[in-house]
């Protein structure tokens, strides 16, 4: 528990009405979407740079653990306080878009600012925020950064690393550093921005980012297809890619999955299907789509695809989009309980993944529906369980740990998008070397000799 | 100087026939393209990873400056042995392309691979690696890595670093580690890969990389236009992309180098145009490229451009690029010696920034022919001087550094692609704050704690 001393000190800081340590404050701000829940000792509203340099520079002093916290949206427990101490919650004080700019192509934000919120605005003047994570309503952008989010983009425009043009941070020791710059070329010093995208708030506290934006495309056409079996489906969009066509989004689902939507939500998929492939193209020229389309379908064809849907209105497009936006959602026909993994591999590798996922599954008795961003190999993997069966749920936890083995065994990585944090922590050691883990160790003492920013994730 | 025990130590490493500390290995090696020249002690060409390993615990131990090499081509002194110790050489024995794998879309290669060697790899077989700088001939991937080097293309495609899936390499420790992975996605851990790009050999020797490839695009096509003054030239530059094309490339000359050509090579190019700007669009559908090139015209036009020129064949291409291609070698009509900085800004500030060259120039009565990559902001600023005169050499001196100045006022990096290594070191404090050299000393150290990897470079 932190002292009265020290919470005292740091209403000093922030103001009274800025610093809480009341229960329901400790309750709200203890829990992310892990649904785990670790109260912090107190939640601190920081106002500005000066307020976190001193908030930083009095808990390195005090060896308080500081977690900074966006939406709490975080998929792996990033943003949870399992040590106690300082929640810095930036949503009050840190939401404005500081800067949109048209000439340079750049929106300089605040951490706080909301994903969508971002998209909207420069949207409003032809401009263009590709990634676009499913927490996109609520995340925010510092979570972007921090967890180096993905998205149904990705396949074509990257995922937040590729937008990040520089950042503005403090460090544990309360210094403040700005890290690249407002060009898309810069190679003076060490690449900080890049280190600290996906540090998962263990380095630094991000207290603004500038990102790159592009102009909108003006057209985009959405397209579905509906395969005999996984493989086909995996080795369309692979080919499709090899083709020189590179959609937009390229998403699938399995057959557990079409037959969960179905299910839930009748809207007609057909529950026999092995797979479908719903895809979006967007270009600038209407030829250039009707050649995008022309492949895309000549290689769908040539693997075995019953068909192929180009949506003709926006409705229709919706409608394909439908089953893709609530398919996480009509898992629960299944099992109680998600154990929900963000697995990616090398895009050619994806059949043999989903192959052996199936076999995993069977082997432990658990059905495993997978859907997901097949256009850059990340596959959300669900395994339907329930939290209160132990013997049943012991055999869901082998069933992950043998997904994972089979993700790093195809020269995968354990997260494609939703970071190590908590729940991914007992796994580093599949996937790094002791050498590789002490090499981590070693840059987070650098910058935060006494472990004081989000200490307990990662497996650090 | 190495005593003999170091020497025959080194040598029973890798091999009498890989370790030499003659005379004439000691110069061969003892330069790079800045003409300084520092021998190192011993030239070593390491066979493979266990030699790397075996010299880094060796130096390690006893405290030897170890300097990655690999073409020698930089522009910065990255590669120079400013303290002596062992360079190692990797052009004798890491110069393969491992794989091209074309269902993934990538490529792993080791560092000494010449970067125009991959690329004709690839192309070959349909694919695309599009990083180009302007030593492709001759410069090496590790350290187009090492340096995270730009090139003309760079507008549309981005830089090296946009390009590197995964790293392998040595730590100063001897430890091997492998950062990134063969997916577009993985947040797994510190994102190594991005710190080990652009840190200039200080931190590890990089002994792989895997590579993004794409698929060729099937047409390109090459276009000028004359400017009656820079800013015209400029605010055609950046309104291009905001109407939303992204050209390849967009190169511009301004008039002191459009002179400096013609005198040299007599080609017929307009001496009284104030800029020239080249540029290159590509796609995969004819429709798209000329509306590409019809909104570059527009928006050129609009920006007084006294005509847009679209070459029709492979002859008028050649004709439009070989002004751009003999820009560097034409200068010395202005003065033997040449100070050559590639400063960068965003894109909308080059138009302020060549006037404050201009008045720089004026001042220190010097001429600064510029030319470059103003689709990414990047300009090459050449003051043209006479190293033997050293009062007039002085006022070069300080013409470069208030550019220096002027570009990070305007919000810009002191090297857009070549790096700090020595020659810009003495510049890190104009755009770093001490609180941000602490953190990259930090940095170092926490990875090479006996600063044996290439010490003395970027301001450390």
């Amino acid at each position: 528990m932190l002292s009265a001393n020290h919470f005292n000190a740091l209403a000093n800081i922030v103001g009274n009405e800025n610093c809480y340590s009341d229960q329901a404050h400790r309750l709200a701000y203890a829990y992310d979407a892990t649904r785990q829940s670790y109260a912090p000792d107190c939640v601190v509203f920081p106002r500005g740079e000066a307020d976190i340099q001193a908030i930083l520079r009095y808990a390195n002093e005090h060896k308080i653990p500081v977690v900074p916290r966006g939406a709490g949206s975080g998929f792996t427990g990033g943003s949870l306080s399992v040590d106690g101490g300082i929640v810095l919650a930036l949503e009050k004080h840190f939401n404005k878009i500081l800067e949109v700019d048209m000439e340079n192509l750049l929106a300089r934000v605040q951490p706080a600012v909301i994903n969508s919120h971002l998209q909207a605005a420069v949207e409003k003047i032809g401009l263009f925020y590709p990634p676009d994570p499913a927490s996109m309503d609520y995340s925010t952008i510092g979570g972007n950064v921090a967890e180096n989010a993905g998205g149904m983009r990705a396949a074509k425009y990257g995922i937040t690393k590729n937008f990040i043009l520089a950042l503005r941070a403090v460090l544990p020791n309360g210094e403040i550093i700005r890290a690249g710059k407002k060009t898309i070329k810069d190679v003076a010093g060490y690449n900080i921005a890049g280190l600290l995208t996906a540090s998962e708030g263990t380095l630094a506290v991000i207290t603004e980012i500038t990102l790159r934006l592009m102009p909108k495309p003006k057209f985009a056409r959405t397209a579905m297809a509906i395969f005999p079996n996984v493989e086909a489906a995996m080795n369309a969009t692979f080919h499709s890619f090899a083709a020189g066509v590179t959609p937009v989004a390229m998403e699938f689902l399995d057959n557990l999955t079409i037959r969960a939507v179905e299910a839930t939500y009748k809207k007609g998929l057909p529950t026999d299907a092995g797979a479908i492939l719903i895809t979006e193209t967007d270009g600038n020229v209407e030829e250039d789509l009707r050649w995008q389309l022309s492949e895309l379908e000549r290689v769908f064809l040539a693997n075995d695809a019953s068909g192929f849907y180009v949506a003709q209105t926006e409705e229709e497009r919706s409608a394909i989009w439908f089953a893709r936006r609530n398919a996480s959602q009509s898992l629960k026909v299944y099992g109680p309980t998600k154990l929900n993994e963000d697995i990616t591999v090398p895009r050619a590798r994806l059949p043999e993944l989903l192959r052996r996922i199936n076999e995993i599954g069977a082997k432990h008795e658990h059905q495993i529906p997978c859907f997901g961003h097949t256009g850059d190999g990340n596959v959300h993997v669900n395994v339907m369980t329930n939290k209160e069966d132990a013997v049943r749920y012991h055999k869901a936890e082998r069933a992950i740990t043998e997904i994972f083995e089979a993700a790093i065994e195809l020269e995968g990585t354990l997260s494609g998008e939703h970071g190590i944090g908590l729940s991914k922590a007992p796994f580093m050691k599949l996937a790094f070397s002791e050498g590789e883990m002490n090499l981590f160790r070693a840059i987070k003492s650098a910058l935060d000799p006494n472990n004081i920013l989000n200490p307990g994730k990662m497996g650090l």
